[in-house]
């Protein structure tokens, strides 16, 4: 129903763009969210959404381009001209602008910092400096900030100072003279307190805080453990220097799980849903499949090295080779799955290293000798050849287990050493295993047909 | 350094538990947040954990066992009397109270819903009515509601009166003589308008709901979408039922991405990464192995199907099963993960489900050329046989193709029939493709055979 809901609503703006229906559609957008207009815009083609974002008066125009996906918004910056990028920028709250202003070629961004206010263009150039995946590149400089001295009316003054400026208030920041971060104050308590009471006296001494390069994730880990709705951003000091949202934390979870799961499927870096070039997406799948391409070629040669051992009257120990390697890799992608889940939010630490490859090592027996069993009795019944289950049966025990190990400690190394253990999940496991599966499986097959038989 | 940390906390709040050092332990609790001593007892052994436990005053031990993972909340709550677990539900918000209750065995959950207070014990059975993962399920009933007609001060005295009930107040909620919602009203907005103003002259009135029976995936994305910190409920009438905050959308968010990940992967059913019975995990990954063994079953049977056609000189063919296999499992994974995750996130919608199909196709068209050209040209080169090269070349091709299209369609089929499409990702594809690619491989390889030599 709601995709027909959708479909029709498309049509309709359609229609009226076409018809050049000018007050009817400012009609439209006045009565909508920015979300909603951005998802208009994205389903159009360019000329209809050209027309429809220059009928947006400048305020709806900013919130709009933010919801856009990098692409759509990347081709329709493109189009507009200086002035009207200008106007949108200055509109932005300054975690928004840096972000926007960062994307823009570098001729454009530079005009836009020097046509825009000195005061802001400073903000939006001090928050460019900070890396994009830390603390200090998801936050925004709006915030209300207070000293401990002052009163719950100064305080309540202070935020109807800054009403437009700062639209969602959450907490008060209460620091000190040189500008250190001391204390914290929900709006709530602000509002239950007598208007003379000092900030001091009621304002939360024990609050969480991030330097500005943590990274985002850390940031969103301890957002969600913590139940907050913002973070205070200090620099090495302990000064407040922003804060973050939790609407830009949600985000940022929401970023970091496509990661995740993109790696794990293959796709080196995330495009958007909406991404329409074909060569575009196609860039960003094709190196795990040409990595993978190669670890069948190993695969093969693997085979080839083996062709001796391979008589073809045991042609049967060929038909079992794609089993043994599909099962190896889905006990690595279990066991590296979870590690690297609970590597990124924060469940695991590498304090647990140990206890985590045994419990690993206990169910990758555990269901190893299951697979092994059942395999063994369908080879002696289907195939009535009991040799060769035993044999399937004891290759298929190993290839599991060492594959579970491999799954399990890679990601744990990766995370020793720093580098990001998603990349660990998905292709680089199975691939890996598929290869170190083969060799166990034609190391046991030939081991065993030259001594046991 | 924070791992290190970690571990010298918990090695000197052990020793002090071995000590039985209870004022300092005391002393210690009350300094820390719930989470982190839930993170604290998640890392010792029963006894140890329970001491610790039982040494909290009730507003901390209610926190912290809410914060504690499933298995170890159930271990726990096995050993507490029924006294001191009716306590802990009274101290709890009615959404947490509600699914603690619902995890209780069902004697213990009644006897504790008689003993609170009869006014609470009717709030959490109603809500323990809905569904687990609907709106319903997860919303919560402390909320503050004002009549349009009362004043800016009186909304203001409502908080006030409500304030130890309902510690996050976000935003107010206006409703009619029905209980309808008609409107919201931030609290900064509050705070900044004069005390004898009337509710319904400054509240929004073009709010965000959503009814009862609404997925908790679509309330997370609407929750994304909007930038909102809390979503009111309300029945089929439009009367108003309850608040959805944020905290409790970042936890769906995560439950969510754990969920698809988890699938994806191959581990049916989401265990806590603390789980420590090797039994549990063991059995929510052994059924995808098990239907992994059958479909390598399948696929020995098939390859024993085409015997005939498997000559020992042409040995070499059966080399690059593998790589034609995985290849096409990679390609899959690839379009189904774009697609699954789009429709979890709402940023994919089935009116695209052409342009998606047709963008897919073109993709793996694109990709699936230049793989086959590469492989081919090694083939040429490495095993010094244009014919296999060829071969290998075109089927890995038509099984990448195929597999695109076909992990591309399965879950749009799967949304489609409401059915939820993550189970389409990961293995469900993989085994699929195997098979699907093997046939392929097999029927080119001896049509080419029968035919063509």
């Amino acid at each position: 129903m709601e995709d027909i809901d959708r479909q029709e609503i498309l049509d309709d703006i359609a229609f009226l763009i076409e018809a050049r229906d000018e007050p009817k559609l400012r009609a439209i957008a006045l009565g909508s969210q920015p979300a909603d207009l951005a998802d208009v815009l994205m389903h159009f083609d360019r000329d209809h959404r050209h027309f429809l974002f220059n009928l947006l008066d400048t305020e709806t125009a900013a919130g709009v381009i933010l919801e856009l996906d990098e692409a759509t918004r990347h081709d329709l910056v493109e189009r507009l001209e200086e002035r009207r990028i200008t106007e949108l920028v200055g509109e932005m709250e300054s975690d928004d602008a840096a972000d926007f202003v960062g994307e823009l070629p570098d001729e454009v961004a530079n005009e836009v910092l020097q046509k825009i206010e000195p005061e802001e263009s400073a903000e939006v150039q001090s928050l460019m400096k900070h890396e994009e995946d830390t603390a200090g590149g998801i936050m925004a400089l709006e915030l209300i900030a207070v000293a401990g001295n002052q009163t719950v009316d100064q305080a309540i003054q202070e935020i109807r100072k800054k009403a437009k400026e700062v639209t969602e208030v959450y907490d008060v920041y209460v620091v000190d003279r040189s500008g250190k971060l001391i204390g914290t104050l929900a709006l709530q308590k602000l509002i239950l307190a007598g208007p003379l009471m000092r900030v001091s006296e009621i304002m939360e001494r024990d609050f969480i805080s991030v330097e500005v390069g943590t990274d985002q994730e850390v940031v969103a880990n301890l957002v969600r453990k913590y139940d907050l709705v913002a973070m205070p951003v200090v620099d090495k000091e302990g000064r407040l220097a922003g804060r973050i949202t939790i609407d830009d934390v949600v985000d940022v979870m929401q970023e970091e799980a496509v990661e995740d799961i993109s790696h794990m499927a293959g796709i080196s870096s995330e495009t958007s849903v909406h991404e329409q070039s074909v060569l575009r997406i196609s860039r960003v799948r094709l190196p795990w499949l040409i990595i993978g391409l190669f670890g069948g070629i190993v695969a093969a040669l693997l085979l080839s090295f083996f062709e001796n051992a391979l008589k073809s009257e045991i042609l049967v120990l060929l038909f079992f080779v794609p089993v043994v390697m599909a099962m190896g890799g889905n006990a690595g992608i279990q066991s590296s799955t979870i590690i690297v889940r609970g590597l990124a939010t924060g469940d695991i630490d590498l304090s647990d290293t140990w206890r985590r490859l045994l419990r690993e090592v206990r169910v990758a027996i555990l269901n190893g000798v299951l697979c092994a069993i059942a395999i063994c009795l369908i080879i002696m019944v289907a195939w009535k050849d009991p040799q060769m289950g035993i044999l399937v049966g004891a290759s298929l025990l190993c290839v599991m287990f060492v594959a579970s190990i491999v799954g399990a400690s890679v990601p744990l190394i990766l995370k020793r050493f720093d580098v990001d253990p998603a990349i660990a999940t998905g292709p680089f496991i199975t691939i890996s295993n598929d290869i170190l599966g083969l060799f166990i499986y034609m190391g046991i097959a030939s081991m065993y047909f030259r001594y046991l038989q």
